[in-house]
C-alpha cells in the first residue's frame, strides 16, 4: 500500500499531455510522459498484487483491430482492457488493407459510440500503418467534436510499420525492474542486433522501437546488422538525436561480435531490410502473389548468407562478464527447437527463457497504463480513488 | 438528473405488454409500446451522459447470431449488451441456413442456460428470417415453462426479411431529436425512395421498416421506386392502415423527383424487388451458384437503367427550402467516393455526413431499451433504482 | 437461503485437495472431491435462482482453447466464466495439433498473465489430449513458481481423448436431481450402450467418462457394444476397480437388449472403437486425407452392420417398468429427424427431450464449481461471503 502511494506520488509529479494525444511513437512523447506510463503500469501491477480491483470503467468497449495474426499482443490487449473494466470487441476486416477516406471516417465513428479504446496492429504495409492510426484518430476527433461520440477513445498502437511502442515500453519496464531503476540504465550497453532466421518479412518496428526508446535513457545503444538490412533512415536520426540529448550514445557496427563485446544487454532478432519491406508493400498492394513468392525466395537466399549472425554461447561469452541479459520479443527462432538453424542457440535461450517471459509480462500493464494516461488528465488521482475504495479483485 | 426523472415519469405512464412478447415487427407493437422503447433509450443515454452506470445485470450472457456479415449492427448490439452488463457470446453457424425443427429447439435451449438476450440477424431468405425468430421464441417459451431455463431471454430482431426494427426505431429517435419531439413529426413529409447502386440484393427491411413505422406518427410518407422494385404487398397495406389511423398519409409515386418535392426528410436507398429476392431465396436454398450469378447480372442490368435515381444537389433543391434532412442507414454508395456512380452525390452526402452518424448513434440505446422492455414489467423502476444508486460509470 | 447455507455446510465437510491439482480425470479425484464439486454446482445454481450475484472475480480472464468444433461446451464454459466474473478470451490455433515442447511452455505463459482459468477441449488425437493438458499444467506450474504468473490458472478439461469430466459430472448432477440424492443412486442399473449412427469417429470420452464415474456411486453399470467397439482397456479396469470399491458392479454384455433389461437408466450413444481412433490419430498426424477417407468408409460400412443397436420403443419396454430414464450428451442422432436411421427412435427421444435438456443444463454449474474448487482452498467460505453480501444478480 505504501509502495503504491509512493508510485502515485511519482506519477503526480510528471508533466504530461498524454490525455490530449495518442501514444503512437515513443519519440513523440516527453521523458515525463514516458515515465508517467511506466509508473502507472507499476502502480496497476502493484494494485492487482494487493488484490485491489483495477477497474476504472464499469462499462464501455475496447475495440481491437488486428491486421496481422497475433496471439501475444491480442492477449495482452485483452488483459489490459479487462483490468480496466472494458469489454473487448473485435473488428474483423480480414487481413486486407482497408480503403482509406470515407470508409475510415465512418467506420471509426460507427464502432465508437460506446468505445473507450481502440487498439490497432497494422505493421504489414510500410508507410501505411502509423498513417492509418492517425487517420482513425482524426476521424475520432471530428466525431467527438461534432457530438457524435460522447467520448474520444484512446488509440493504442499495438505495432505499426515504424514503432512498436507497447513492446518497447514493456522492454523498458523489464529493464527497470531487472536493473533496479531507470537511473541504473544510464551507461548500460545494449546491443540491438540482427540475427538469422529461416523466415522473412519480420517487421522493423521492434529494432526501431528499441533504438528509438533506449537512447532516451542514457544507454549506450549499438545497432548491428549485415549490409543491406537497414532500418528506416529517419529512425536512425531519431536514435542519434535522442542519444546526444540524453547523454547516452548510439553507434552502428558491422558484426554481431562487435556489438556483443562488453554488452550489458543483447537483443538479437531477425528483420527484413526496409527496402525489401517497401517492395513487399507494393507487391501486397498489387496482390502480386508470384512477385511475393519470388521476393521471399530472394530474401531467404540473402538471409542464408548470414547464418553466422547467431546468438551462441561463444557470442554470449563476449558480453560483460559473459552474462549480458538476453532479451527477445518472442517467439524466438531457437536453433534445434523451433527450427533447424535460428536466431539463438538452445542453451542460451533456455538460460534466459524465464526472463523473456517476465519481459513479456509487462505488456498488459503498459497497455492499460497508456489507456489511463490518454483518458484522464490526472490518472494518479483515478488510481488513488480505487486504492482508497479498495474493492477486492477477488472476493476471498 | 431532473431530465432523467422526467423521462422515467413518461415511461411509467406508457401501457406496455412488451415484457410478455418479443419486439419482432414495429407494427405489432402499440403506440405506447413504441414510445416506451424510445423514452427508455433516451433515459439510458442521459444516464450515461451523467456518468451513471447503466448495468442492470451483474452477470448473464447476451447471444448474437448473425447470418449475414455485419459491422455496424454487431457493434451496436455489443454496445447495448455492455451497457446493460451482459456478456456477448457469438453463435457462429457460418452463413448457412440452419435446419429447422429439432435443431432449433435444442440449440435455442443449449445456448440459453445463462442468457438474457438473443440478437438475431437473418435477412437473406425471404419468408424465413422473421419466421425463424418466432421459432426460436417458441423454443425458449417451452424451455422456460418446462424449467430448463431459469429465465426467458429477450429476442432482438437485428434485421429480418420483413422489418429492421432497431434501425427504424433508431431513425425515429433521431427524427425526434432533430425535430424536437414526436409531436413535431406530425405532418412532416418523408420521402422513402429507391436509389441506384452498383450492387444488388440489398434487403427490403429498411424501406419496409421506414414506411411501416413513420406512418404511425402522423407523417406524410411517400414511397417511390422504379417500376418493378416493389416492396412486400402486406407491408404496403400496413403502411396504408397506419397512416389512416394516425392521421398521416401514405402514397406511392413513380419518380424520385416527385417524392422529393417539398419533402422535409429524404431517405434514398437501393433495394432489390421482392420478386427478385424470392427468386434469390430459392436459388440460395438450392445452392445454385450459376443461377445466382445469372440473377445478379440480370438485376444489375435492370438497376443500370435507373441511374437517374440519384440524390443529387438538383434533386435536393426540390425539397422544402432545398434543405430536407437526408437520412441513410449506412454505408451509403457515394458517387465518386465509394463507387463510380451511386445512391448519392458526394457533396450532398458530405453535408449530411455527421447527421447520418448521429442517426446511427441511436442504435445501441434502442437495442438496450428493447431488452429492458422485454425483461422487466416496470423498466422505469429498474432505471430509477440505478439512478438513485448512482454508481459511476467511470470512477473519475 | 437456508438451503444454500445447508449446501455450504456439506461442502465444508468434504476433504479436498482440488485446490492443488487440476481436475483432469474423475478417477483421479476422491469421492469427497467429486462431491465437493457437485455441491458447489448446486450452491451456485441456488444462489443465481435467489438472484444473488455469483461473481467471485471482479476482473480476470478465462481462456478457451477448442481443438474441435463445439457449440454446447463453448457456451457452457462461457456461461461458467461469466457466472464467476471472468472474461472469456479464445485462443484460436486453428484445428491443427500444436507443436509440443517450447511452444506449449511459452504459449501457456504468454496467455496467462491475467488468466484464472484455461478450458481445453482436445479429443481428436488418442493419447494426446489429456497429455497435452498435463503439459500445459506443468508450464503453468513453472511460470507461477518462477514469478512469471501472479496466479496459477485452473485447467478445465472440456473433453479429452480419455474422459469428459464436465459431461460426466453434469450427468451425475442430473441423476442426483432426478433420483433425489446420491444415496438413491446406489443399486440403480445404468446401461451405457453403443448405438448406431450414420457418422463415425465420435470420441470415446463420453462412454469412458460414464463407466468411470457412475461406478463410484454404487451403481450397477452395464456396458454393451458390438464386437470390436472396445473402449480403452485401462478405463475398463478403472470401472471394475471402482465398482468393487463402491459396492456397485460393472459388467459387459454383448447386446443392447441384454443391457436394457431391467435398467433404471439408459445411455445409448455411438462411438468409434479405440483401435480405429488410434489409426485415425496416426492418419491425422500424417495429414493423410486419402487414408482418412478410406478409414471412414470402412467404419461406416462396419457401423451399418449394427443398425439394430437402436433405442426403440420396443427396446425401452425392456427397461424397469418400461420407463427407464433416457440420457444423452446431445446432439442425438434421431431416426427420421436428424437422420434417416440413428441412435434413437423419434418418439422415445421426444418423450425424454426436456429431461436431456435438463441434463445438459448442469454443465455451466459444474464447470464453475470445478474452477472454484481449483482456485480456493475453502470455496464454501468464498460463496458464504457472497451469500452474506447478497449483491443482486439483477437490479430489480
Amino acid at each position: 500500500m505504501k509502495e503504491i502511494n509512493h508510485l502515485l506520488d511519482i506519477i503526480r509529479n510528471k508533466k504530461s499531455a498524454l490525455h490530449q494525444k495518442d501514444f503512437l511513437l515513443t519519440w513523440e512523447q516527453s521523458r515525463d510522459e514516458l515515465e508517467q506510463v511506466l509508473y502507472l503500469a507499476e502502480a496497476l501491477k502493484q494494485m492487482r498484487a494487493g488484490n485491489i480491483d483495477t477497474r476504472i470503467f464499469n462499462n464501455g468497449l475496447g475495440i481491437s483491430l488486428f491486421r496481422d495474426n497475433s496471439t501475444r499482443t491480442r492477449f495482452s490487449y485483452a488483459s489490459a482492457l479487462d483490468l480496466l473494466g472494458l469489454t473487448q470487441q473485435d473488428l474483423d476486416e480480414g487481413k486486407s488493407q482497408i480503403a482509406h477516406g470515407e470508409t475510415v471516417r465512418e467506420t471509426a465513428n460507427m464502432i465508437s459510440f460506446c468505445a473507450e479504446a481502440i487498439g490497432i496492429r497494422d505493421d504489414m504495409y510500410l508507410g501505411a500503418g502509423n498513417a492509418y492510426m492517425r487517420e482513425v484518430g482524426e476521424a475520432l476527433d471530428e466525431g467527438y467534436k461534432e457530438g457524435v461520440l460522447p467520448q474520444r477513445p484512446a488509440i493504442v498502437n499495438l505495432q505499426c510499420d515504424i514503432d512498436h511502442p507497447t513492446q518497447a515500453m514493456a522492454d523498458l519496464a523489464w529493464l527497470k525492474e531487472h536493473f533496479g531503476s531507470l537511473e541504473n540504465l544510464k551507461g548500460k550497453k545494449i546491443a540491438m542486433t540482427w540475427a538469422y532466421s529461416p523466415s522473412y518479412g519480420k517487421p522493423l518496428s521492434v529494432p526501431q522501437g528499441i533504438i528509438g526508446l533506449m537512447t532516451r535513457f542514457g544507454m549506450d545503444v549499438t545497432l548491428a546488422h549485415p549490409e543491406g538490412y537497414n532500418l528506416l533512415p529517419e529512425v536512425l536520426d531519431v536514435a542519434k538525436n535522442n542519444a546526444s540529448a540524453s547523454g547516452g550514445s548510439f553507434r552502428q557496427v558491422a558484426s554481431m561480435e562487435e556489438a556483443f563485446q562488453g554488452a550489458d544487454i543483447v537483443y538479437p532478432k531477425s528483420w527484413a531490410p526496409w527496402q525489401i519491406m517497401q517492395q513487399r508493400t507494393e507487391l501486397l498492394r498489387q496482390n502480386d502473389h508470384a512477385g511475393l513468392k519470388s521476393l521471399e525466395q530472394t530474401c531467404l537466399a540473402e538471409n542464408a548468407r548470414h547464418k553466422n549472425w547467431h546468438c551462441t554461447e561463444e557470442m554470449m561469452a563476449r558480453t560483460k562478464n559473459g552474462s549480458a541479459l538476453y532479451m527477445h520479443c518472442l517467439p524466438a527462432d531457437i536453433t534445434g527447437v523451433s527450427c533447424q538453424h535460428g536466431e539463438v542457440e538452445a542453451s542460451v535461450f533456455e538460460r534466459y527463457r524465464i526472463p523473456t517471459y517476465k519481459e513479456a509480462s509487462w505488456k498488459p500493464w503498459i497497455i492499460a497504463a497508456m489507456i489511463l494516461a490518454r483518458k484522464f488528465e490526472n490518472p494518479a488521482e483515478i488510481l488513488a480513488g480505487r486504492v482508497k475504495a479498495a474493492v477486492p479483485r477477488i472476493y476471498k
